[in-house]
């Protein structure tokens, strides 16, 4: 999200796009503002709309050869909820669209039972939904989610923070056309998204100053979080999945495309970063220091400094 | 919409699904009320929030063969606003979910113009977005819709009342994996969905009791508008394309398929009928009797009954 949530920044054609749509924000009648559609209707002063969509892509063939729906549920949820946390706001309801290469019922059941249930613990209403069938199709669920928010918040990294991760559980939704290509499909594959709710407290307690989830684009992801700064990354921890991936790619190749072994970057006062490490299964991975808005990660795999 | 707002009901394992998706409209915080998903959101005592979801469905292929993306577009913004309008509902915002088979930018571009052109003369702006490549897949467009109303209104044809149709300009988006079976693929295909904007006008004029959107399920879908009545339609005019349809395909196959005609039917006391079709392109198809919650319709293509 940030500057980048409509259209995934790393397409080409992203720029046309973003204008395009931004037209429709200039409709007097709906107040939009900032940079991120955030949408507060007309006469309503209570707080701020934000929406989100986002889907399975390729990871949904892989979901449907091990018919892993449940995770697939998990997956998308994730990288709707993920996204909405960026901008802290509360998901309260979501529509669902499945895409199916054929008219399986058991399939399309077990998907809206994960769905519901999921969402009922969730608070989330599911307020609408559409199954649709294209053979010879591939799988997807596409999920367009609303959250609230009651005040804005800017979201960036300041001179003097240290940069923190979450660890990831290994792909999450990313970089499979790529990884398909070096790697036999393994059950490493099917693994979920992780859901990063811990962001809410540690946000609540100690002031969370910037934050990304390292989704498609990866470790570029955090460049419009830099404004006058750099981002200095140490080699951290990664897992075996991303060392197989790293023979065959460069450092530069697996930075862009893969998480790494961490799926959510934030960004605190130095103070309090050892509490949230030993509060929450969070660890320091870097600092923010004066500079001019580029990253600089020490690649764990070689040793490398990768610049972006 | 009516009842079956949530999933198609003519899919069997529809009831499953609309019980697992209503637990979640339960949920104590969100004042969901009732059949239909109107969401009204917490402290929020302004309006209802109303929301939709559709796509292209198999019509998809057909526009990706004949690169008749503006058609596309028209046709999934026609099965989202068509249907919000059953409820009297005015759209204010939509998240769009692009399927394609190709990364092709011509294409990308091409789509969020005319999706963005579009809803920025009705009003409505575009909050979010997402491609998504599935190479060997369909091409698709999914759109999540939200709409406002201030009041809720019944969706119910009244003993006495006249029916009225709006002349649908072909197949519209339903139908087409039959149809595909029987004719080769034409221009008469890519016609895309009316809009029926008029309906806000015939309502604020004459007041509308009734109303349905023509689509998958066809006449079928007139049935829970139905309480103690039925609905007696006679054989109304069609077009070509239904004829040559007709020949494959029995009379029940036809109404309970294709619009064959009419795309969106409403009732209105009868002293208006006359007024409204010398006003608006619309025809007296029928009226709503005493009955038991039958539709009784004369095919235009044997003269027969059809009764759903």
């Amino acid at each position: 999200m940030g500057k980048k949530i409509v259209y995934n920044p790393t397409k080409p054609y992203t720029h046309r796009i973003s204008n395009l749509v931004k037209k429709t924000w200039q409709i007097p009648e709906l107040r939009i503002v900032g940079e991120i559609p955030y949408t507060t209707f007309m006469n309503n002063s209570f707080f701020y709309q934000v929406d989100h969509v986002d889907g399975l892509g390729t990871k949904g063939r892989f979901h449907w050869q091990a018919r892993t729906f449940k995770e697939a549920v998990q997956d998308v949820l994730a990288m709707n909820i993920n996204d909405l946390l960026l901008v802290r706001a509360r998901p309260y309801k979501l529509q669902d669209h499945i895409t199916l290469p054929k008219d399986d019922h058991e399939a399309i059941i077990e998907i809206v039972e994960a769905l519901c249930n999921e969402s009922y613990k969730r608070k989330i209403a599911v307020t609408g939904g559409e199954t649709s069938i294209h053979h010879a199709g591939d799988f997807d669920i596409s999920i367009s989610m609303s959250g609230i928010i009651k005040k804005l918040h800017k979201n960036k990294f300041k001179i003097g923070d240290v940069l923190m991760g979450l660890p990831s559980n290994g792909l999450h939704s990313n970089g499979f056309t790529l990884a398909a290509k070096f790697l036999t499909h393994n059950n490493e594959f099917m693994k979920p998204t992780k859901i990063y709710d811990e962001i809410v407290d540690i946000d609540k307690k100690h002031g969370i100053h910037g934050m990304m989830h390292i989704t498609g684009g990866a470790y570029t992801k955090l460049l419009p979080l830099l404004n006058h700064a750099d981002a200095e990354i140490v080699g951290f921890e990664t897992q075996n999945i991303f060392r197989e991936l790293a023979k065959h790619l460069t450092d530069r190749e697996m930075y862009q495309t893969f998480n790494c072994g961490i799926g959510f970057v934030f960004s605190v006062d130095s103070e309090v970063a050892e509490t949230i490490a030993g509060e929450f299964d969070a660890r320091v991975i870097g600092r923010i220091v004066p500079g001019s808005g580029k990253v600089n990660l020490e690649s764990v795999f070689t040793g490398e400094i990768v610049k972006f």
